[in-house]
């Protein structure tokens, strides 16, 4: 009986808490109590989307299984598709259906709220100008415009008018991602010395698709840009980049398909990283910083991880990682719908900047200078801001 | 360049796919193609929900995110609770609240083809065989009655009128154990000689709960058979059994808290199992086969599992597994709905049968039975069925 | 500049420290200081070995690792083997090779004061009988001799001459098992409700082996057995277990190859087992302990653990668990060999005792006796020890 | 009975195999059949070791636990030490201790044919050429000597008098990283597009020994450097990096401590690393390679990491990784000294060549020098060779 007397008192004498980081059990008490986040409900915003291509898809879907959000318009030029989509999601005859030429309906009409924008980048710009000139709040896939004279005046024009223009950077409100970040921010690594991040998109994106995309630092790195500055809170003075094409047509059109780069910031933190258009195992996500006092890291989250498989002497087997971007991070498109609302509906403080969407788009120009030329480019952020 | 000869095609001659087990990423597809498993969209089934506790709760939010039911009515008796689930669902004035004294009013409603029961299980039978006498078919939580004979009735019920009447086991549609389920029955581990489960609760159910609950082998290891009896495709010859009371209260009631069994079958293959009240470190469910070719497990999955810490020498850490069966079995929950509507709506085979509900509940007297006399119980199949 | 506040004090600070975890850096410290375990060299102990097969091999590879020996006799009755032996570990002209009918050398040899027995069973009882005589300190391979009587009296000789008869149980020693053990009777998990033990054997030994092993409970089981009381601190009061026979010629000779087990305990504990004679996928070992508090595990090890594979959707793969005993126990075969050589030179109380060898053989026969009936035994220790 | 169809024939009638990377197996079998990979054993060589500081101490280790080697002088100037050296390690007389001033006595015993250096980087060229002048084969911790230019005279010196002169590079000895390696080249990744690599210290090496090592870039580095060539079988063509001296004290004598690099290579494969000289959380060394077919990766291995514990809600935690060096290569260092013992007893061809040797010190000046400069510098490898 050599542990029994380890038994301690019985678990009913104790009050039962839980682990936070288990977001599914605070939903599932949300739902018990039919609290959000502890606060009563507000009024459900009325809203119109932009756009119904694969952006827009996964918008409609988070917009379809949150309850703060009545949708009134689905405006996409396809109109053939109405009917299914109308059945697919159950709609109610109050949702309308335009097309872009009817999208002065949409403005008009003041009972309108907000707006989701998943419509082409060519289209975003003046989507978001009239929406901010009627009075609406915008959720706009990135990026926000074609280009960075386009997007100051987005948010010049949310600014004058006071409303709220939130770029959808979805990997910031990804689980993982964002714990590794209050962590850092709490000093849980001490300072950092090493940012890493990995990026390798899946499946390949179509090569019609790359030759309007501005081009993988604009397109892609972007993302790797902002990720290391927000988890470090910090600008970088240097910026080091070397890339390569190593898929044919990537190279016909002058693009490349695998790229590094190095950023070197005032506190003497670098951010590493490596980004690449095409994995052929699945999308491949990861980040990793380490400090003075230890190392935290993101791997890569796979769909059912439990299930271990041990046939023969080939090795132990678990499932793939998630193959793309829709299914990696469900969880931070729906978190990034939940804190737009938390945005509209209770006045809480946006987390993605114009400030912070600008100074990346700047770091992949350097990037890509870095690349073309193979120097070093030193960025001054003294005349910004 | 030692590498570049391996290169092969360019990736843009491959024609994409993507790995099934990424069920998230099948959804994704579902929402953009507008189609339900590649069927076209059935007509919406019209639903009545009978109580909104811990166990209807859930399936209400699966049911709020599920597009293919349209919910009439909500039946509880805490109408003070009415307005805040309103409000909270942003449910339309279509939605009636109703308490039980009213639930003729669903019965008699002929536009409600589905009834769903999550209300205390001294209600079930009667519910059951309301809904099923006036032509709706059942959706209800586990146990369909307080005693065997109950049971039968209702099964006889269901199938007197030809309603569907299932029992939601919803382990069974968690991804990962079907999965492991699907490769046995494949052949992958070939014949299987030993099948190990292990359950133990998070948190600790009151001993209000415990002490209505029927006892531990007729409220938890039920599952532990069923799956059993499930993924090995037979039914046990013997059963083994034994148990402990270690806390107090559990003692007090004549129950136990820590159970473990032995079942054998007639192909030679061995169950075992271990079963707890209640676990510290949160909800712990695993399922492992091992035979004469290979072994499969099923291990914990857990929130956010990609986070690691490695912080001084005290080891690696990363995320706690999910804290409770809401969490653990969110997916569940929505597959097992998902599958009482593709029965419902297009005559799909039911995967939890009449008979191994009935024989889940056989084992589990014969296990109390040998845990309580420190005998193993024969259990003769030949008169059933 | 967000986390230049945490750099803290610099490293050079600190005084270093490391993890005693890592058993292989305690061992290079001890080479870089010359002290064995902290303490001053104690004078090499003079050895024979009989018996050099599978068992008597990997001692001998022990042996000739290990600095604290000067090995003297080899006695087996293969001769032509002696040359290559000689030749292969480089063995001094010091060393002397004996045929079994030459063992009198080595008894009557009184520089020598240890022998280790790794020839097969039946040869044991004679060679314990004879060493232990002529005042030499035993170890050897388990079991100690054929019969409970034989073992009675092995160490009633080594009682009555004051020497030390190590029973060889290897898996005691291994470094993840003796950690878990550790933290269990620090009190790490309270008090333990379930111990659960995997043994899975790999490679299949041959028939002509388990014709003469004694029977897989007295062979195998009786490890299972060993872990859960030592690591629980008690013994059992009932046994139940159940066993097939599915490989054809294990059927054949009247044993079992799939056999299973719960022990209850006289704390409310319950060890749970299952044991195969033959693992598809390697020699599968684990342990797990349950308790009030938490949960302990070993899992499998296996060579180069860090080697990830992701290729194409299959999924990721790691290395296989290790082959068979002499790979996955080669730790623990190192470090029993330090233990009995600090029980030698330095008087360390002996970590397996007679009392426990006799114990662990009567629970096998009592699990025996259960599985072939399907009856509960119970022990009473009462008239023991 | 749903599996027994799957049982297939007994497995008595397979042929038994075991996975090859089980090399603790391997091992097991050759000390069974005593022979060294296969072949019949060669002659034992009679070597001399210089220096028994922290390389030299895991040089004796490894030269102890080896039968191929006769061990016959040790040079140290530590003379106090060398009673508890000869104690502890319990060698016969034969082995002869001297100081450095006796080294002659080395050189001029005919019967010696290895030289072990293990003593500080100053004396290396010294004794590898007096060594190689008495036509001893030398195996030697790297650096080869202090200067490039000296470093080629020993090669030189090897080379006409045909004599052997190892450079230890251990990490390409561990059997993780070779195993990556290794199917590499056999293509399983395809055309590599990125390989990465970290290397961080542990523990913090004293303030004395960073003044004398060259730099963190020739110290450190070049491990770093020699790792991406030796997997990608290439040589870059340009270098960029960018490091950080965090550490006041590593500032101070105008070192970093914190370094990042990117290598750009001929086929377009890009090589990104960082490197730091102290870890809080013990020696992080870990490789990755990425092609157009997959990923391979090799991350930290951990001593007992088969334990896991589950405590609480704190998550789930396994042990730290190795603490440094000698623990984590312990298994590389015996490799390299096998691989030696191969070429000098067999004339296996050698793995560390001297060509590879001084591209890496290349490589290593041109990051500095990026580093230093922030300006990315291209290398011309046609003057070389």
């Amino acid at each position: 009986m050599a542990t029994k007397k380890f038994a301690g008192p019985s678990p009913y004498t104790f009050t039962p808490t839980y682990p936070k980081v288990d977001y599914f059990y605070t939903e599932y008490l949300e739902n018990v109590t039919t609290k959000q986040k502890g606060r009563a409900c507000a009024v459900p915003v009325v809203g119109a989307i932009f756009g119904l291509g694969r952006a827009g898809s996964i918008h409609l879907t988070s917009i379809m299984n949150n309850h703060r959000i009545i949708l009134k318009y689905i405006v996409d030029d396809r109109s053939d598709m109405f009917e299914n989509i109308r059945k697919y999601w159950k709609l109610s005859k109050d949702v309308i259906f335009l097309t872009s030429k009817e999208s002065e309906k949409v403005y008009k009409d003041k009972s309108v709220n907000v707006v989701f924008i998943g419509s082409p980048t060519y289209t975003h710009h003046d989507i978001v100008i009239s929406s901010i000139a009627n009075d609406k709040d915008v959720f706009c896939e990135k990026p926000i415009a074609e280009s960075i004279e386009d997007t100051k005046k987005c948010y010049e024009a949310a600014k004058s008018k006071g409303r709220k223009l939130f770029a959808a950077f979805n990997r910031r409100f990804d689980p993982d991602y964002r714990s590794l970040k209050d962590k850092v921010r709490q000093g849980t690594v001490g300072h950092v010395q090493i940012l890493k991040v990995t990026a390798r998109d899946s499946p390949l994106p179509s090569i019609d698709y790359l030759r309007t995309s501005g081009g993988v630092f604009h397109d892609c790195l972007v993302h790797d840009f902002d990720m290391s500055c927000w988890v470090l809170g910090e600008l970088p003075i240097r910026v080091q980049a070397t890339a390569s094409a190593l898929i044919p047509e990537v190279k016909a059109i002058n693009d490349f398909d695998t790229i590094a780069f190095l950023l070197t910031f005032p506190s003497g933190a670098i951010a590493i990283g490596d980004n690449s258009r095409y994995s052929a195992y699945g999308y491949d996500q990861r980040l990793e910083v380490f400090g003075n006092n230890g190392m935290l890291k993101v791997e890569n989250e796979r769909p059912c991880s439990s299930l271990e498989s041990y046939l023969g002497y080939e090795g132990v087997k678990v499932n793939p990682i998630f193959y793309s971007f829709p299914s990696r991070f469900k969880a931070a498109y729906k978190n990034e719908l939940e804190h737009f609302l938390d945005v509209v509906q209770y006045g809480d403080p946006m987390e993605v900047t114009s400030w912070q969407t600008l100074a990346v788009s700047k770091i992949a120009t350097a990037a890509e200078e870095s690349a073309r030329t193979g120097k070093g480019v030193e960025i001054d952020w003294s005349k910004e801001k």
